[in-house]
């Protein structure tokens, strides 16, 4: 029984991320489901990506928390249009929040030039459910972070298998921190042998030329 | 339907956890409920609890994670008893995989001189769900670290609010991090003002007195 229901609810969902699919393709559209753990980086890489685009791109923000609106309030300040979504205690976004929020957020279907738009969706910081519900995203992105551990591509699996491209923050702190970086890579090339690796620094801005380089070819 | 049946699970896990707590006060066990977000810092708390009061004190460990063995490797080093549970997916763990672990873990009921058992139950890295499943245990702690930011008791209210004891890890980190300790105090006391904050650093093993002293009281 408890099977046959949760199936729905992911059938529902499935259903709901492939109409999300085709509304933001048909609208030039590239929804970009960012995911991570609490605090690995997921606003501020957000902000970073928001100034490297938005003299040539419509960009719109997504903002997904439990609980407040800090991380909506920052991206504001950047004059994007950003909407905050509360789970309530939710564990992750689904594909039915996210049209509400699309039908409701002011972002041009097409940018100068013919170029696409950007929809930038931050999920709620959890490296686990999220990973489980498709959104009707064009790319998935996973953060890491150096404090978080060397070790994390080894126990969060589904988290870096889903992805199509890790970013791996905080390397300011790879001095002050024991980080195997071989062993990082080998716990996501192990998931995933050709996917890209971003390593960058929020606090220094260093490594975002590879990451925008990459992000470009979506939306030409 | 789905409420209803979500319930039937939670009234469940609420029977069992009820029925682990009995066992444990029954058997002179003190169960302590480790939860926070991946890689801030479970293990190597763990490791530095296990040092402290080894020497007087029977202690059995229960590792959570989704996929991998390394947590209860790096225990198993140290001569402590350990179980690791691979939830597979799951996110958090429950009273009934707490009550197989425990049933199957060499933990003696009483340490030398009439003291109590210690078990440390690391959960699934994961700063959400965990809150909401009992497991039968006397506490819970949450630990922060100071890389994932000041903010996040604002965001994973449910979380902070279930603690019995906040810990603050990776304190050295201070230094190279915009981290505002006024407001990750406030953002705490808000939701529970007399709970016990603990600043740590598993680096340098400092503010582990604190610590050590609170969780003695529960021992004796």
């Amino acid at each position: 029984m408890e099977v046959k229901i949760m199936k729905n609810i992911m059938n529902e969902n499935e259903q709901l991320a492939k109409e999300n699919r085709t509304l933001f393709s048909q609208n030039g559209v590239v929804a970009v489901n960012i995911m991570a753990s609490p605090g690995a980086g997921k606003t501020s890489i957000i902000q970073t990506i928001i100034n490297c685009f938005r003299t040539n791109t419509n960009i719109a923000v997504i903002e997904g928390d439990i609980a407040s609106t800090i991380d909506a309030e920052k991206i504001e300040k950047s004059g994007i249009p950003v909407i905050q979504i509360n789970t309530c205690g939710g564990c992750h976004l689904d594909a039915n929040v996210i049209r509400e929020a699309y039908n409701s957020i002011d972002l041009k279907p097409k940018s100068p030039k013919g170029r696409k738009s950007l929809l930038l969706i931050e999920n709620v910081g959890n490296l686990i459910c999220p990973s489980s519900f498709d959104l009707g995203e064009s790319l998935k992105i996973v953060i890491a972070s150096v404090p978080e551990g060397h070790d994390k591509p080894f126990k969060y699996t589904s988290m870096f298998e889903a992805a199509d491209a890790v970013i791996l923050n905080k390397t300011d702190l790879l001095p002050y921190i024991d980080f195997d970086m071989n062993e990082f890579y080998k716990g996501v090339r192990a998931l995933k042998p050709e996917i890209p690796i971003f390593e960058v620094s929020c606090r220094t801005c260093e490594g975002f030329d590879a990451l925008t380089k990459w992000l470009e070819q979506y939306l030409i």
